[in-house]
């Protein structure tokens, strides 16, 4: 047994509370190298030891049929390219759970707790073991119920519909007469949304989460002038109440984005400071290194990565703080918005985010707090946070496989597995699943303008655990490079529409809102992967019902086992399979469920 | 080179921020297998990438000479069984750092990075990086600077001297006239400390840990009946207050006990609802399944243990909060106590705490919060709940191996510096060591009563990392079993103390005191651990200085080379050592000080 491989800690995402019962437990083992596992667990108080020491604080048997510990076993639930990763969701009956893990190899049994490892299950102390103390409901991470059950579409507010030509700044170029750059502007409003709300309906997304829409400089908006303020070229408050009215009539939730790491050049505070230099009332909202501020050949102030235009706000600053969460309300109680995506989450500091939880809570218990991490986000995911992060861990393994050959099968679900324990099942069922984004080149352009891939891609992200976001375009095939290029005008003109790709997204979703396993109750595992063929089989399962994914991400055709003789429903066409063998033509995929 | 045992995670305690300049990053790996690492770093913004879409961030390079990652070795910084434990400090410049890891192992060379393994450093996607996003100093852990200097003693209040029989309840006995139970009385008060106060600066102690001093109906206290209310049987609020201004005229701090875990069976509150039932308007503030109320044969209540007289508190409950609330300001701004020790900390929620460490900082910055858990103490640990948790892990390795016989030399070294590194640098700095407390059998007791152990138990504490802690009469070579025998009254007749013990203590903390290498700002490395002669020399170095801590723990002399040719000082004898070897008798010690 290879014990140097074998990790778990007191700590989550190792050991999480799933619900104010149930508590999950996690063991991280070397792959192929433990047969099974049995979770040794009880009550820290009513715990069988041979300690008199210990025997004070512990159930009186004569009461009772207790003095237990349970030996349970573990499911090997997933592996990855090099760890098996065994699981166990256990109910303790007084809230309380000690454990410790029996692991047998075939050769030799060795017990692991929090003290190392034992040839025998220790007595003579229980302190020797792994802790859950007590299942405090309050420190269970709990997201908005409705997230699980949403598929997002994001919008990028200049580029989605001109609505209202009244509106247009300056310079407004005419809809999709160029390409775009970083500074020219298309007239995209609120009315366009509104004027395609049954577009939206009929795609069935339930979400809108929006690029930045205050009062800000540039195109992207993310250099924010005033919070507090919608930009003109977007439209009035009263014209954004009625947008936010009518989704909501119309079942589709809405996100802003908070642009809370930093504030625009022309923000007013920053303006103060550079008028007024280290005599400004500002001068502690910013992190300023010296006086007078320049820009060249860099900031002399903290910034987001090295643009002068944004100057990083000093969130530990009262004041600062205080006007920030002023805004985080703001929008929530006066627009009855569903849901923050905060801009460079990752950056901001954790006290900061822990009272915006607590406000926008406050505010509406029913918000959902996304972050935009890239990254591993363990330390924002605790429940005192966000509810989700931007899961691009999942972009990266889908688009290495699908779009840009980088990886094979094995490889694919190896990596898939990997971003699914590297969170909670809690986290898993709200992620904020993405195969482009307008920072990102779009996934058609990375996929080489493949559109059978790209469906690939859509049907991978589509049966996923999580909260899946379409951006705007890719259902009807619009292309483009890494920002500028991803953020074209909205083709309206059918014909430039792929209206193929726009009926198989549909359907997509159709399946998604109609089969709840394929959303977010469903359990995961890797059925089947094969570098060869580069094909793979997902299985999800739950209490509603098996479905088995099929992937043929190869230019043959590939044909598999059906998972279950005779009972195999094609939901694309559907119709039972009519064999005992799944036929995927070249990159192909479909969606079989276990009648 | 052992992929499968290499584990890092951007997360306390792999990575954390250990001031507001430096950042602290850890790897493990199996032992003896990687002979060096270089951690790969540089700003996320400043990366040397060749993938022209990250270049849209990325400093420019035209016009500093940045544009660069560095390279810096990493210290194979201690072992234990099973694992090196590799560590570096990073300075990043503009508080912002991406980082992955580069090792060797004489054959090959791999990078571990956060999506895995590579021959080479990735350079396409600098996503594919470790990360800490920005060093906000409020994330920072920290803790009142007087811990670090402080050795605390710990009074048991009806027992350390009763100095006023006036308020001695009635079954008050004659002092030390018979062993403790559970339920016997002596009448320790505020007054016996006032009285002995002289002895307690003569012994050098810097802080008093007293158990519960508030209104309750056991002996030891910890069944509150009123949190606003001193005992009388300790004295009057007055007294109290008295005793708090002597002890920091003397330069000795306070700590009280916090029992918010559960209120005593006698609170108002919980009194109420034994009257009430579910009428009472307390009935929200405890875990009741069912009314009315039974102890019988178990309490139909959430309890501490199964303990009915320990009702366990809803602290997620607004009134439940605000009141304890309430009573952490209370003596912290009335009383000017330096301290809170939380008992049974691990069981209340970890909201609750985030809140109590935000009240009883804002009474007073300085005040000291200890929380009482016994096990892996990770997620109270972030920064944002407590300073430190009573080190009991500390506790069983040192008494394991010197009092038990249980581990040889070897083990301690392994088991001592994985105790380090489960936890961050910061809170090792503050961690409360102890060889005992009120809920243990004592140190000399454990060690069989050889006063000899009791020594090396001393010595292994008094220089270990961390805010230690004497249990009284430790020093004067009080025995006692398990509670309540760990609980007898502080024997005052000289005759009755072992005055040679009390002498090694107070030397112990002159040299403490003296050398602060040997407190606080020493990095600790074990660089001899033997089984056959059952000896450790263990090193403590900072920029003040080098110390060697010799420990023979057999029955035979041991000698043992001296750290430096000519250059050593024993510390004990205050001479320079005679010769190029350490000779220790049987179960003895010694320090070392490198001239």
């Amino acid at each position: 047994m290879l014990k140097e491989a074998v990790f778990h800690r007191a700590m989550s995402p190792f050991v999480y509370k799933y619900d104010e019962n149930t508590i999950h437990i996690r063991l991280q083992t070397k792959k192929n190298d433990v047969e099974h596992v049995e979770l040794i667990w009880g009550d820290p108080y009513d715990w069988h030891t041979e300690n008199p020491d210990d025997a004070d604080w512990n159930f009186d048997p004569s009461k009772t049929n207790h003095w237990n510990t349970f030996e349970t076993p573990m499911k090997r639930s997933g592996s990855d390219e090099l760890y098996d990763y065994w699981f166990i969701d256990v109910v303790p009956p007084f809230r309380r759970l000690r454990y410790g893990f029996r692991l047998h190899d075939g050769q030799t049994t060795q017990v692991f707790t929090e003290r190392g490892w034992f040839n025998e299950k220790p007595l003579d102390d229980t302190g020797y073991y792994f802790c859950v103390p007590y299942l405090n409901k309050i420190d269970v991470f709990t997201s908005p119920a409705w997230v699980k059950d949403t598929v997002w579409y994001q919008i990028f507010p200049d580029r989605f519909a001109n609505g209202d030509p009244s509106n247009d700044p300056t310079g407004t170029l005419p809809w999709n007469s160029t390409e775009p750059t970083t500074t020219n502007l298309f007239g995209g409003d609120f009315q366009g949304v509104i004027d395609h709300i049954d577009y939206l309906v009929e795609l069935g997304i339930t979400g809108i989460y929006f690029c930045p829409i205050f009062k800000a400089k540039s195109n992207h908006k993310y250099d924010t002038i005033d919070y507090l303020e919608i930009d003109p070229q977007f439209g009035t408050k009263e014209k954004f109440k009625e947008m936010v009215d009518l989704l909501h009539e119309n079942g589709i939730r809405i996100m802003l984005d908070a642009v809370f790491n930093h504030a625009g050049f022309h923000h007013e505070a920053f303006a103060d400071i550079r008028e007024h230099g280290s005599n400004s009332s500002y001068r502690d909202w910013f992190h300023l290194r010296d006086f007078p501020l320049v820009t060249e050949p860099m900031p002399n102030y903290d910034t987001f990565a090295f643009v002068p235009e944004m100057p990083k706000f000093n969130t530990e600053n009262a004041e600062v703080k205080a006007y920030l969460l002023h805004v985080a309300r703001y929008w929530v109680e006066e627009f009855g918005i569903d849901g923050w995506r905060l801009d460079v989450a990752n950056e901001v500091d954790h006290a900061f985010w822990r009272d915006f939880r607590r406000v926008v809570k406050e505010a509406n218990p029913e918000t959902y707090i996304l972050g935009e991490i890239w990254h591993d986000s363990q330390e924002w995911l605790l429940g005192d946070q966000f509810d989700a992060v931007m899961n691009y861990p999942f972009t990266n393994a889908a688009l290495n496989f699908f779009a840009l050959d980088k990886t094979k099968a094995t490889a694919y679900a190896n990596e898939m597995s990997h971003v699914l324990f590297s969170n909670t099942m809690n986290v898993n069922e709200v992620t904020f699943n993405l195969i482009g984004s307008h920072d990102t080149p779009r996934a058609l352009t990375r996929a080489g303008h493949d559109k059978n891939k790209m469906r690939l891609l859509l049907l991978s992200m589509l049966t996923f655990s999580g909260s899946p976001v379409i951006y705007y375009g890719d259902e009807i095939g619009l292309d483009g490079d890494q920002d500028p290029g991803c953020r074209k005008c909205m083709p309206w003109d059918k014909e430039e529409q792929d209206l193929n790709l726009l009926m198989y997204t549909k359907h997509l979703l159709q399946l998604r809102q109609q089969h709840k396993t394929l959303a977010n109750n469903g359990h995961i595992s890797f059925v089947h992967a094969d570098d060869e063929t580069n094909s793979i089989v997902m299985r999800r399962t739950s209490e509603d019902g098996t479905y088995y994914i099929y992937f043929n991400n190869s230019n043959q055709q590939v044909t598999l086992p059906a998972p279950a003789a005779g009972q195999g429903m094609d939901l694309f066409s559907n119709s039972p399979l009519p064999s005992l063998e799944v036929t995927l033509p070249p990159y192909a995929g479909t969606i079989v469920q276990v009648l």
